[in-house]
């Protein structure tokens, strides 16, 4: 054990040292196709090799490959901060290297999973007695959730979402062989609900949080709709749910609480590195019915429904407990607190982009993300967002709303401060001149 | 980071000493149901607690709840063993927080898991060329592998596989809407390759290693039956496929480099932490037919397929890390001495239960899990399956073959030496003596 010692310690500075320097590296990955592989053996080792020599090659050969979702610098997408207790659990939980299959083969795994799900929907102020657990993403966590409702619902083979609807609906439905019935939207993003039609559907997923605009879906309508002609709801507040921790921000939830099932990424903007997507209903017997299916080999006499009853995998990992170091380590208050400073530089931001006569913001901003771009054409502003990105000093990323090019600068992580924004003002500005 | 350093060396020291005295511990959790989640608040803390708190909590609260996968006396089921390296990359893996979209959110991880894939392809000896990706479990695995298939076989709707074929392969038909064949297996628990009815049929899957007795399907025969009708062939080798790295073990595997896709668990029995499940296929176009879809906000100017376009998950971790960290730190030499110790101590075992006339081997033995039983009742083994358990010396588990209640010891951990078999052995008969 004394290699492991030594080996660990040598991790843990290589760790540390990167956490330390991240934000002085290319955010985007400047290397061209193919040039990590070529820069790798074409054939493993036939010999054993010190562990130094993986920490070797990480820094010479897969650094200028690696995208820094670490970095402050990032907003492109949704940002995920992997933060210092969730990146220690992470060690933890391989050291255990738990394989929950049953309750018996992890009792703390499943009943951390289940406690952390109450702790996080007692934060996120969503009902008692809700039955949650964690998927991977949550394209899982919408896929299992739909197979629920279409298990639910024999002969309704229609899923219905908004026109900004996650593609993993798309993905899901193909998979369940659902067909995809797409709502148009309202001039902020939002589901006209009034244009709902649930003629064979078997679900709608309204969304909390769209991934282009963050565009809340008229939620309380649309339930008022699904529990009218019962219809399974989903809710995916993929990205925006962690932001429910703030009270003063849950009139964007508003409605929520009837969802038949609703998904929040906690490794999208609470601090847990990824993967960790909490999935909760409130008819947890729906999902059993769809997925239970214990063989011989894995019945035992315990009375008490393993995890996997409720999903598609039948191994997990012990997710739970970063979840629950992350819950620990900042507290309610240390997770208001984060989600409070994104969403207020996201404001300053969108402020000096609307001050500014060269720029103008295009969607509203509900949350952290900014949807906005040069008054030009599109393939100024696609011109734009490349040379941005081939800086190195900051990384955005875009998306067409209304049918036009738009930048999105996206804020949630922990370590972003009001800096590192405005430095991706200036550079956005300064690029722009040279177009 | 001072704090994320001190943590750090604190996280490092309880992996350190938990795997240094992991030997001592009740392998099987015995605490009762409940017991976990009665011992943790209700609610979460309001303020930020150290992380020292965690560790305290890991101890006090969680410890007497794990079932420790990592003991060196853990026999039960799939034996998973987290390595030094693996354990040591999964802290590295969650340091970088990469998650892998595009080929753009990190080139490293895309290319790192498309080497390891080959590298792992040549040291299994399958044939070059092979397009291969990681999931996270089989589950995963076997239902994206039928999905291809499913898409590739349009009005085909039956799955094929033995009555020995893992439930995996029941979820996935349920998920994917397929009628499940099974095709009865002769007296070494192996598909009866001649009764194999392919009318309709989009897939056979194959196992190389069955879940209960590790027996092997006649993949040739199954091949070229396939091959004639046109069905895919996936092959699972979850568990068993991590030997093929001794060339002495691959008469086992003939025919597995026919299948349209194939499946081994390096989480299983080589050395890499859960989870990691490695999936190959001759066909990637196949995959990518069934799975590709790229929205706008992920269209980006790069001719480079994304790993997302040949599964049903968006965004991936960087598992790939810890499977070059394993392949290196051990080498081709050291995972086949690993897999040899593990094999010749079930031959050893295997020899023991032979000898003894109280005892009986119910299952032929292609690799490293014994089937046996106490001669005697279903009744009598089933109590002795839960005295032995109740120990917490060894943990094993069981199966029913041909009718009958069966125990298995299953070997696999790198911890796991001749004392630690011989000990199970004692444990065996001396509980058995109790009935």
């Amino acid at each position: 054990m004394s290699a492991f010692r030594d080996d660990g310690a040598a991790a843990l500075d290589w760790v540390a040292s990167y956490l330390e320097r991240v934000h002085e590296l290319p955010v985007l990955a400047q290397v061209e196709p193919g040039a990590v592989r070529a820069a790798l053996p074409a054939s493993p080792p036939d010999e054993p090799e010190p562990f130094a020599n993986v920490l070797r090659d990480l820094d010479e050969v897969l650094l200028p490959g690696i995208t820094h979702w670490q970095s402050p610098r990032f907003f492109a997408y949704f940002v995920s901060t992997g933060t210092e207790p969730g990146v220690l659990a992470e060690l933890l939980i391989a050291g255990l290297n738990q394989v929950g299959i049953l309750w018996r083969t992890s009792p703390a795994l499943q009943e951390l999973e289940e406690v952390t799900l109450d702790w996080l929907a007692q934060l996120l102020g969503l009902p008692a007695g809700l039955h949650g657990h964690i998927e991977d993403t949550a394209s899982t966590s919408t896929l299992v959730a739909l197979a629920v409702a279409r298990a639910s619902s024999p002969g309704r083979r229609v899923v219905v979402c908004s026109e900004q609807g996650h593609s993993s609906v798309d993905k899901a439905a193909k998979l369940l062989e659902l067909e995809v019935r797409k709502v148009p939207v309202d001039d902020a993003f939002r589901m006209r609900a009034e244009l709902l039609d649930l003629e064979g559907a078997c679900a709608v997923v309204a969304t909390i949080g769209t991934t282009s605009s963050t565009s809340v879906d008229p939620v309380p309508e649309i339930a008022d709709r699904c529990e009218a002609e019962g219809v399974w709801l989903h809710v995916d507040a993929a990205y925006a749910g962690s932001a429910a921790v703030c009270p003063e921000l849950r009139d964007r939830f508003a409605g929520w609480e009837r969802g038949d099932s609703v998904v929040v990424n906690p490794h999208k903007w609470l601090g847990v590195p990824m993967d960790c997507s909490t999935l909760w209903t409130r008819d947890p017997a729906a999902f059993r019915d769809a997925f239970s299916l214990v063989p011989e080999y894995l019945r035992v006499a315990e009375e008490v429904a393993s995890l996997s009853e409720y999903s598609q995998v039948l191994g997990r990992r012990f997710r739970a407990l970063k979840l629950w170091a992350v819950l620990r380590c900042y507290g309610r208050s240390g997770l208001q607190e984060r989600i409070r400073l994104g969403v207020s530089l996201a404001e300053r931001f969108q402020r000096w982009v609307e001050e500014d006569p060269d720029w103008e913001v295009v969607a509203p901003r509900p949350f952290s993300v900014v949807c906005f771009r040069l008054r030009g054409s599109d393939e100024d502003n696609e011109r734009l967002l490349e040379r941005v990105n081939a800086t190195g000093e900051i990384f955005i990323s875009h998306t067409r709303l209304a049918g036009r090019y738009v930048l999105r600068l996206a804020i949630g992580s922990f370590r972003t401060t009001e800096e590192d924004v405005r430095h991706a003002w200036e550079v956005l500005r300064r690029e722009a001149a040279t177009l």
